[in-house]
């Protein structure tokens, strides 16, 4: 028996319109840069997966520029700000960047390294312990004259919890500082506006929803500013982003996107109807004092439970082995002495971070299937 | 009726075994790293992968490390190099680079980006116009006590000559220079070790041989010393290039080396046959003024003809466009009064540069194609 797959958040199936449409474009094989008919044809199915990118999230075409996943998206625009400020202020001074202190690996690591040589100055905005959140204001006041980017996640992966980056990209929008959001999570289970967001650019990553393992980087609608490309050559992804076109990964993207364009409203119904369900259960079926909800009270994603089950006594780690029904996850390494530093950061004790699972859910959830694992669940943690 | 492919240099199709492992790989979704059945697939697919890339360049499989494409891969050992050698030299120095002046955009545009930028200092090895080749000795003589980094191309992708790879890096053989080849070009038509080519990193691209849009940088089994990542985040590929693992494409790209591993030998064969009948048969039905073969006493790449066409009168562009046949390339764009950069370095003049096709062919090439592309060209060219 395959256990019930609650881990949508690290990644997530394809949907089986993307895996046929990555196959069928297996055969639009040749370069799109050539001048023969299969390349016109790679070509144009390169251009429609742009097309439904932008529309997705409300901005031009030309301001989609697909990349090779999440983590290439994040450390470029990583590089370019940087880049694009050492031409700006004088050699004696540093880049600044602020960032929040729960942020992927893949924004945390890139800014560490820069920060360790010596290269910039980075601000960790802390978090709010009661509402998971950022607080604009905290943002605003750490704004510098080297301040050349805000990078911000839209909703955490672990909690869930979705931060006000409308609130806070307004209050700091000015010419010089680059907005970006990690949307990674949100994208596929929320709608989102580049342009009601106020960002200048945002990260988006297919194998969250349903895509392909590629991605983007796509520009708000009045970004301006030219991005210093990280990967340079032939010029392609109009002179941002070199390297043959991978046709089949973008392809498979565009349709990602599509079917989120189609059928968003019913998908975040569905997710949100599943994840209630979820919460609803647990409550009638474990004494209050035997678990937790981190952030309910929070906007969340519509699909993630971060949850800790105080009477389950070794680490969540264990349970989350010994489960047979599900799989889920604990955001750590599954050493009885860590746990995860972004629930740590979000102001929760070693001892309740230790004991929480993340659940989740996937477009693929059902509700029987919930009442599984809510039975499983129960035996462990009772 | 479809073109005869005479483009394998710029893309090639997809070897059948690898779309079907492309196929059955968007099965294995998992993220590798999680802890489910699907995850321990994919893991271990991706591992079988790693050891058909390192046997077929005869190195370990923890030497191969996936990028997303040949571009990435010449960015990210720049960068690396560059990196490593600012944490070496004084300051007041620049760090410097070696390299041909007719390696790929992916090579020559990062290095102009960071020359321009002051960054760096670049030596441009000249072509000896009698054999298309670098002469060992004239890197030999551009060595500075700050180069940091030597990188040239094993085979040049237009005009298909063979550099004395082993001979150049053997001379310059020490611990603070990374001897880098880009093998995008001879991988999959030559068998290529690693040992024997005495260099420290090669740049791997699936899609010149068959395999997808996605490549390798494969590290010599003796280089020791530590890449500096281009992209940072959760640690993935043993922490030099992170970022969740692309599957699919990573057990496509490890197809296309273990077909080259079993059949290497009758695929370069095939391909020097089809070459050679090529230029006899040019020979026998062209008159000699009006055409030649570049470099045809070089040592070339199995697959590639770069014939000038005297009679021809306008641009080589035309002739291509006009070509009713095949499909071939001019490596250069379309405008009558530009010719290809590299066959200028290679001391063509203009007059013959402008008139040069590059035929690339292809393991699925048939002498009798060969027959109806002749036909058609003595057509043009008389
Ligand atoms: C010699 C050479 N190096 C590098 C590349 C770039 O690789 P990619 O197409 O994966 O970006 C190519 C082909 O485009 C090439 O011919
Ligand atoms: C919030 C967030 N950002 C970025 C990434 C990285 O994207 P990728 O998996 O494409 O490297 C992930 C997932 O791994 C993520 O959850």
């Amino acid at each position: 028996m395959t256990k019930i797959y609650l881990d949508n958040n690290a990644t997530t199936p394809l949907a089986p319109t993307v895996a046929a449409k990555i196959t069928e474009a297996l055969g639009f094989w040749a370069n799109p840069s050539s001048n023969n008919e299969n390349a016109k044809l790679a070509a144009s199915e390169i251009a429609e997966a742009r097309r439904n990118l932008a529309k997705l999230f409300n901005t031009r075409p030309d301001s989609v520029i697909f990349t090779s996943g999440g983590t290439e998206s994040n450390n470029w625009i990583i590089h370019s700000a940087i880049s694009r400020a050492k031409n700006r202020i004088s050699a004696a001074k540093k880049p600044h960047v602020i960032t929040s202190c729960i942020e992927h690996p893949s924004i945390l690591e890139p800014l560490k390294v820069r920060e360790e040589n010596g290269e910039i100055d980075v601000t960790y905005i802390a978090i709010n312990p009661q509402t998971g959140q950022i607080s604009p204001s905290t943002v605003l006041l750490a704004v510098r004259p080297e301040t050349c980017l805000v990078t911000i996640m839209l909703a955490n992966n672990e909690t869930g919890v979705i931060q006000p980056i409308r609130e806070i990209f307004r209050e700091i929008r000015q010419k010089s500082i680059i907005l970006h959001s990690d949307v990674a999570q949100g994208a596929g289970k929320l709608s989102i506006d580049l342009a009601d967001l106020q960002a200048d650019a945002i990260t988006v990553v297919g194998h969250k929803f349903y895509g392909p393992r590629s991605g983007a980087l796509v520009l708000g609608p009045e970004f301006e500013s030219d991005l210093e490309p990280m990967i340079y050559g032939g010029g392609q992804e109009m002179g941002r982003r070199s390297g043959t076109e991978n046709t089949p990964m973008i392809v498979g993207l565009g349709e990602a996107a599509r079917i989120f364009l189609a059928d968003g409203q019913q998908i975040e119904n569905h997710l949100r109807e599943i994840r209630d369900y979820f919460e609803q259960q647990l409550k009638i079926h474990l004494p209050t004092a035997a678990h937790l909800v981190h952030f309910q009270q929070s906007p969340r994603l519509p699909n993630t439970s971060s949850v800790a089950f105080f009477n389950y006594s070794p680490h969540s780690c264990d349970l989350v082995e010994r489960a047979q029904t599900f799989s889920a996850s604990t955001c750590a390494a599954c050493h009885k002495n860590e746990c995860s530093p972004v629930l740590i950061a979000c102001g929760l004790n070693f001892a309740t971070a230790s004991k929480t699972v993340r659940f989740s859910f996937g477009r693929q959830t059902k509700k029987s299937e919930i009442d599984t694992v809510i039975q499983e669940l129960v035996q462990l943690c009772m």
